[in-house]
C-alpha cells in the first residue's frame, strides 16, 4: 500500500486512558483507526462510549471486533458470578493481581490489532496502558509491551520485508492519571464522552465504589478539575 | 487449581502437521485440551477433521472458537478473490511470503490459546508449525516461537506468581514432512482423518495441486507410504 499517510491503530474501550491515547496517536502525526473488541464483558455501555469518542476524535476509522473471552471464565468482568470489589483503600490498588484481570486480555486484543495493522500497512499500535495509577494487571507492565513489540516483529510480513519495524505506543505507561488526564485535555478530549467503571449501575452509570472509579476520582481531584462524567456518577 | 495433572493446549487445525502435535504432546505426558478456530477460512471442512482427530486422539476436550479474520483481508485463505496458487515447483515453495498467509494468524490463535491455557493452567501450548517443509509464513519461524514464548510469559498471571514457566512447544518446527509424519504413524494418528489442503473441490476433497498438498504428497512420497487421505483426492 504506497501512501504517504502514516496510518496508526489504536486500542479503544471507551475508557479515559485509551481516549487520551487516541488524541495522543493524532498528536503524533498519525492518521489513527480505532480497533475497540465485544469481549464479553460485564457492560457493553463502554462500546457505546468508544463510537462517541471516535468520532469526537477523528478517528480515521472505527471497527468492532467479536471475541469472546467470557468463554475462558477467570475473570470478574467477564463472569457475572464473580463479584467486582469496591471500596479499596489507595494501598490496595495494584498491591496484587485483582479479579478483575481478564486471562492475555491485552495479549488478545494487540494480536487482532496486530492482524489489522499489518493489512492497512500501519507503522504504529497504541494501547492506553498505565504502570502507575493501574489495577495491577501483568499485561499493563512495561516489559510485557516490549515483549510483545519484539515478537510482533518476528510475527509479521512487515517485519521481513520493510525497513521500518511496527511500533507498539504505550504513551501512558509512565504518567499518573492526573497526567492522563491533564493532557488529554490539552489535546481537546471530551472526558465526558468515557467511562471508566468496571461495574457501572444499570450498566451506564460509574459505580463511583470500583477500582477503576476510586482512580479516576483520584485523578481529577489531584488535578483539581471536575468530572465531567461525574454527573452521571450513581453516587449520591 | 490443584492437581497432578499436567494439562496443555494444543492449536489443532485438522491438517497433518497438528494432528502430529497432538499426539506429542500425549506422548510427553500431557493431558492434551484441543484448541481449534472458525476463523473466516474458505474451508471449513477442515474443522469437521480437527473433530475427528481430537476424539480419535482421546483429546481431553475440544473447542472451537470463532474469530473472524477475514475482516481484515489481505489472505487468499480467507478472502474469496485472493486465488490459491497451483502447481509450485519445490523451489518455489518456501521462497516468499505467498498469498495464502494470514495476517497475525498464529499470533493471534496463540494469543487466545494463551488465554485459555491460563484459565486451566496449561504448562504448554502445542503448536504444530515447521520451518523447513512448509510455505514461507513469517510466523511459523523458530525465532517468532521464541518471541511469543518470551511475552507470554510477561503477560499472564503465572508469568508473576509461578514458578514453572509456560513453555510454547514448536515439536515439529526442525522436522521435515516424511518426518512428521512417521512420528505420528508412531504414534497411532490416522492421517486419513486430517486434511492439508488450501483450497479443497467441493469444499471437502484435497486439490492435490496447492503448496499444502504438494507438501504432503511429498512427504509420503519420500516415506515411502500412502497417503490414506488420498483416496479422497480430486485429482484423477
Amino acid at each position: 500500500m504506497q501512501s504517504t499517510t502514516r496510518r496508526a491503530v489504536v486500542l479503544l474501550s471507551g475508557g479515559l486512558d485509551s481516549a487520551t491515547c487516541l488524541a495522543i496517536a493524532k498528536a503524533d502525526g498519525f492518521q489513527p483507526h480505532a480497533i475497540s473488541f465485544r469481549y464479553g464483558q460485564r457492560h457493553q455501555h463502554e462500546l457505546a462510549c468508544a463510537q462517541r469518542i471516535a468520532r469526537q476524535l477523528d478517528a480515521a476509522s472505527h471497527r468492532i471486533v467479536e471475541i469472546d473471552l467470557a468463554q475462558f471464565g477467570g475473570s470478574a468482568l467477564t463472569d457475572g458470578a464473580i463479584t467486582v470489589p469496591k471500596g479499596s483503600t489507595a494501598d490496595q490498588i495494584g498491591g496484587e493481581i485483582p479479579v478483575t484481570y481478564v486471562p492475555a486480555r491485552n495479549t488478545v486484543f494487540l494480536s487482532l490489532a496486530l492482524a489489522f495493522a499489518e493489512t492497512i500497512d500501519a507503522k504504529a499500535i497504541y494501547i492506553g496502558v498505565n504502570a502507575l495509577d493501574y489495577s495491577g494487571y501483568p499485561d499493563c507492565r512495561p516489559a510485557f509491551i516490549e515483549a510483545f513489540e519484539r515478537m510482533a516483529n518476528l510475527a509479521t510480513r512487515s517485519g521481513v520485508r520493510d525497513a521500518e519495524p511496527l511500533r507498539i505506543e504505550a504513551p501512558l505507561v509512565e504518567l499518573s492519571k492526573a497526567q492522563i488526564i491533564a493532557r488529554g485535555l490539552e489535546l481537546g478530549v471530551d472526558y465526558g464522552e468515557t467511562i471508566s467503571c468496571y461495574d457501572p449501575l444499570d450498566g451506564e452509570r460509574p459505580c463511583g465504589r470500583c477500582d477503576a472509579c476510586l482512580l479516576r476520582a483520584r485523578g481529577f481531584e489531584q488535578l483539581g478539575r471536575a468530572d465531567p462524567a461525574a454527573g452521571r456518577s450513581g453516587l449520591p
